[in-house]
């Protein structure tokens, strides 16, 4: 192989990624298809996205780094519908400027979150682009049959829950950009470790089979995604801006106030699980962050109506710009 | 919607995409995920193949024309196998010229083959992108347990054969290059046809199922996709050049030379089935590719040894100068 420049298609699939298809339903990568059925009394579950440098990542982000955002915000959509992932198919459309080291660098991103969430490589396509690096991944996972959590089943009278805390993605990407620079450096490179690693709820997610009512994966923000529960379910959201939960790094970047908050509910890139839950079911919430080892907060209530509302300690609705990001 | 713009992203899923996902299992398009699983008895076949603008399709070609090619390339790798379509995920990387206009043309082509091949969208996802437009189908189709025609399958003795006739697609590319101007319109049209909107060969392929020894679908040329099945089945595979099939449209473009035939069987895009079979089942082929109603031709035999090569009448080698097609 060679460093500076890039090889050969077959010999990109060969040497980077044969090494990573180590599941008999990938068939060496030699069949150009994967073969795949779940286990009795199960069924996959699929998830499809695409990263774009430029909307998604940036060209100068390590390709390790990117690497594994493409994968995990891919798990992070099995995550929040309960299922557990078994693997992935990988589309690459690859510009001039990717190198067999660059390729090196960004395989060994997916071999290490193999190992992490115990999947592997199904099959994939490479080809070249004059546009900017693009990826696709179709990500695959289990779930018990009927078992899946999907977003229309918000009730009235049902409560409302965020894992983690909201905004650092956000937070992260506008560092960035260039805000913060009085923040040290551990608080810096946290948020910024948010932006670029996002960590998906998979314990937590499967922890909410049979207790959460409606869940998604907050990737538009907390608002934007309640309103797409809120859509489906046909139902209305409030949300306490008070008890948003932001992490110490995003309080010292944007401080606390009831902008603060909107801003880290309508920055995206969160990939925290974002869900409902009946009143009966508060104990087994609590339950099942408690085994996934993931913290879980209360943070409003489902009502009837439509959209979605953050208010403030006085109950007064915040006004909000722009509900979330879209890479549109 | 607006015509000469384009919508947002929800707008463009709701009114585009979601009346193409008529299967259960895509949830209405409205969980970011899609839940399936194969019939009893059965397991599914995936398959990933990406599109990308000035590589794979022109951007002038009609939007109709890509959204049905791009869905046929990856069904062909399907019908090599002997699997039966069920559905596919899209992802698309839209750029600014992408209007609504140009969305509903597409979202046509992909209804009027969803109707021809009985599938349906399964899931998706959009995003904008600053370079070429890009497509990303993941193909899923069924086969029963353990039946699969892999590419590994070949055995020295066994006889060559390729449905359809090969070169067209090349053909056709060439015409709209400008070669080929002295032809009659419906000969370079139907040459152009191909090139734009490949057949899978879906019937023949499950037609093949216990009857091939090994199959893919000619995309980069049938030499270098012959090329695949010897690396892969560790054989080698001879190929007479004066069994190649031509079409009486690829004859008027480029002769029944010795240089034509390497030219035809060079040039990829074809979308035929590339198989092997054992001399027994040779009336078995037969009476696949009647029940099909896709012509077959036996072009070859496999032999012991490794890699491919096109001989002529004389059973001297036609000199190859590139074994095939890469979109690398």
């Amino acid at each position: 192989m060679s460093s500076e420049k890039r090889s050969g298609e077959f010999e990109v699939i060969a040497h980077f990624f044969a090494p990573l298809a180590k599941h008999p339903g990938a068939l060496g990568l030699k069949d150009d298809v994967a073969l795949l059925r779940p286990k009795p009394g199960y069924e996959l579950v699929l998830k499809t996205d695409g990263l774009v440098e430029g909307v998604h990542f940036r060209k100068e982000d390590p390709a390790h780094t990117i690497a594994r955002k493409a994968l995990r915000v891919n798990l992070s959509d099995l995550a929040a519908k309960g299922a557990q992932p078994v693997g992935y198919l990988l589309t690459l459309a690859l510009p001039e400027w990717v190198t067999d080291d660059w390729l090196a660098v960004f395989a060994r991103g997916l071999a290490d979150d193999q190992g992490i969430f115990d999947i592997a490589l199904l099959g994939g396509d490479t080809d070249r682009t004059p546009g900017p690096l693009t990826i696709s991944i179709t990500a695959i996972g289990e779930i018990a049959e009927g078992k899946i959590i999907r977003r229309t089943g918000a009730r009235a009278g049902d409560l409302v829950f965020v894992s983690g805390t909201i905004g650092d993605g956000g937070a992260g990407l506008a560092v960035l950009k260039g805000e913060g620079a009085n923040l040290s450096a551990p608080l810096r490179d946290a948020l910024i470790a948010r932006y670029q690693i996002p960590e998906p709820r998979l314990k937590l997610g499967q922890a909410l089979v049979g207790v959460a009512s409606a869940a998604l994966d907050v990737s538009d923000g907390v608002i934007a995604d309640f309103g797409h529960i809120a859509e489906t379910s046909n139902v209305h959201i409030t949300i306490d801006a008070m008890r948003v939960p932001l992490s110490d790094a995003c309080r010292a970047l944007w401080g606390t106030s009831n902008e603060a908050v909107a801003r880290a509910a309508t920055s995206g890139d969160d990939y925290e699980i974002a869900f409902t839950a009946p009143p009966a079911k508060r104990d087994a919430v609590m339950a099942a962050a408690q085994r996934a080892g993931t913290p879980v907060t209360e943070i409003g209530r489902v009502e009837e109506g439509e959209g979605v509302i953050l208010i403030d300690a006085a109950r007064m609705e915040i006004p909000i710009k722009r509900a979330g990001f879209t890479h549109f």
